[in-house]
């Protein structure tokens, strides 16, 4: 199999029924990823020490879905320069409202591209991932073209 | 000069103050980009054509900056398999809560990476743009690395 | 049986148990109207094509229910001149605000008329459309008249 | 010249300067029209006897602009079968969004159709009566037509 | 049985749960009220005859509970000067942010006093309709004395 | 000169261009009234024992005008069983959301009357303080019914 | 056992649930705590009574977990030194911003240390709690370090 | 003059003029405190280093003002164990709820003390970390009961 060029993380265990769909969506594209729960808050060090090595270990693109005051995407950024997706996710009283604020506000010269809060969002991701890699892979954009032709027809 | 690869578009006129802090970013890097007033409502016809030939002619990633309903960055998304990146302007009563909801929930298969409200997002839109384009261009990811270093000296 | 004169379009399969209210509505005063599922997100072309040939089919007033980034009422409004209707659902995490705002705040050019979140607006679209079509049709506006003075009785 | 068939009211003269743009639009479609300024709150009674006699005076459209708890199109549409229009102005320190609510929000049974608040609200009421009264007016429609195409080309 | 003082209205049968609430609070103080259901939409007429003719039949204060653009309050406060409070309902999609503004935000002149939203309103309106009356009525003072001190103590 | 029968009461002097509103307006009525600056947080001491003594001062109602966390008017009711009017300010980066919210979500069992956002609630609870007065004095009832007479005529 | 060093207040028994917490958080550090159920509106002397004796009893820190219109930990800051930590809770038809605002927005004089709507925030109150006492106590320092890398780990 | 107890932090240089408020306040209860400009994204490095040593450096209490998507303070507490309190700035086009939201929302383990959003925050972060401060200090307790018995005066 080939190694991943997606990374998917996560901050808590509790995240992962939402952002299992970004990994669906990737294995139906046959794009190679890997899944890490790794907290901004509660794994500093790991999470940095994941991204700051993660272009070169082939990843090309990074997802990261969290909830509440959701720093994670925003702290991942702040250490590459590769593409951060952020996916807000809702559970907490303000159902997603914060973690959306935390996520898209960021401030100029560190951008992170947010998705809608949930499961949509989580799907986008790995869809947009995916017209980010097809940019530099003829085959990948021709199944993007099919998946949209299939879906459109449905 | 070379031929654009980023095209920036904006519903109207009044959105070129801010939209102008995208294409400046670019320039920095030395991205050649090329800018289209061109409203999703106004011409939807316009709109429709420049994204449908987009891919065709070298875009490679297309920003659309957007106030109040902003369809514009979702309506290209429809059309395009390219990655679409959206820029909320703020401008009406709700000073841009409304483009933001407009850009950032959109339904599962056609994604839209939101940025932050105005200007900040518009700068934000270039450097995300330049971190997918220099994943198949060295160059430009020595270029985006160097930028990250002077600018956390600064 | 007559051909239809209002229709009501939906962004998916999911948005049809609130949008059967309006048919229910319609169906009550004798409006004769179709039923369509069609994205403008997945659809685009679909949908497009639906809504420039709606006037000359005889179609003459359009209600459009959408949940999330609902651009659905808007981009019809952007290729007809006949009155568009909205109906924001609700769904979402942010429960229906989001398409509110992507409905209502239409800027000048394209008007779209907003009805509430839900079920009072998916009756209320029927409503109004009939209150639109009671103009030139003196029994309607008598079945209107009727209903008007039945409802406050009850 | 032509007796009014569309009624502007607003609830008090501070909302004239947004409501002008109401009126202008209609004189562009040489639409005749009546502005009133009359408060759901503060003259009740002339409210009500105006909606209560609009439709025979050959009123068709009514159209009202308010602000803070702008009860004022809810108020006229529990009165006549005529579409409503309701403008939420600004200006409270709540900035429109208790007017957009106070007018959305309809219970089923009563619609009001909103426009987005402020002055783009108001220019698109203009443009959703004249949509209208299009469709038992040709002249008027192909007007609509040339409006559109002119804009679309501007 | 003394004739009534204080009337209840509500929009709508399914209001009748919250309203409940006040009901049994001026029980519990010994105040003679009468309930109402009567829309500000749906029955307009019975709505304002209602209370045009309250204080001469003796009423002396109106409490009126209402969900989404919630009009009832602000209708009753411009065809009375007896103090009119407003109890916003939640039920909507809006959960009640909806029917505070159309409540609260009401323009000078013609005043409604909000309370909170759902139950704790509903309960607080008769406390406050109390407090009102025990001005003139020393009796109804000492309980709402004795009612404070026993609720302090539990 | 009169003693008073209205106390007003601010949390601090930049409140008080807002509360000469209110002022302004009892005096038009003839209704004696005091201020007094002190906040909840500031002057807790000061503040209860203002309000402690009101009653037997002859004070009968009590409008406190506050911003932000606006716990003022929730605090004096806290104190007394003579009605409370809240008065929420802006001024904060909120804007006065965070006032309303802090005044008119008490709890059951210590209700305050909330009132529009800024200079109209603060004229509202002027005319609201009259509504209860004039129940118990006929002759300031001829006042508010000639007020609101004039008023509808202007 | 020793004596209570940090004072958990609550509005009333319904917020025992989400406030076993931040007993429960500091148990697991071993700091002797109390509990009372007191509220700023229904128990105003003895809430204040304790807080004004909490310093000479030993209490060094002071943790208050309201809802709706919060303002018991303003009210507790406005009478003591000690620094006091507000835990807004949800439950109310605005499900804790409500609570947020009130608690959060505190005019500059008298500090609250704001923690996130409900079980997150009743958490972290004790954390932050121990992390001001372990500034004195070495032992706890220690206790907090182990705690922060046992849950890294995890 | 005595090495500084309290880091205050803030993103950029345009935070300085608010966070200057924090400075002042400190000054006048003679705290010694630095002032550090280093972002949470811009500079993640140094802004790691500084709080990994600032206990070492004799650092007790850390106060971060940030605006937009804010996550300084919750950087640094994940870095920490001294108490973290957290200024939400204004200066976005969400004017601080943004901040506000990043700041006080932390998911449970890692803690930040949110103030009000603005110069109000900025001086009660100082203010309670005085309080904190003052546990162990007798001096600065006195001082502290000080202002506030001369800030009750005034």
């Amino acid at each position: 199999m080939s190694s991943p060029i997606v990374g998917i993380l996560m901050g808590s265990e509790s995240d992962r029924a939402v952002m299992e769909e970004t990994a669906k969506m990737l294995e139906r594209f046959g794009v190679p990823y890997e899944v890490i729960v790794s907290s901004a808050h509660r794994h500093p060090k790991r999470t940095r020490e994941y991204v700051q090595s993660a272009a070169d270990r082939g990843i090309k693109v990074i997802i990261a879905g969290a909830g509440m005051a959701a720093h994670l995407p925003g702290v991942l950024a702040s250490e590459t320069t590769l593409p951060v997706i952020g996916v807000p996710l809702p559970g907490s009283a303000l159902n997603g409202v914060d973690s959306l604020y935390s996520i898209v506000q960021m401030p100029a010269g560190v951008p992170v591209a947010a998705m809608a809060i949930g499961t949509h969002g989580a799907k986008n991701a790995a869809i947009f991932a995916v017209e980010i890699l097809a940019l530099a892979d003829p085959e990948l954009r021709q199944k993007l073209a099919d998946y949209r032709a299939d879906w459109s027809r449905s």
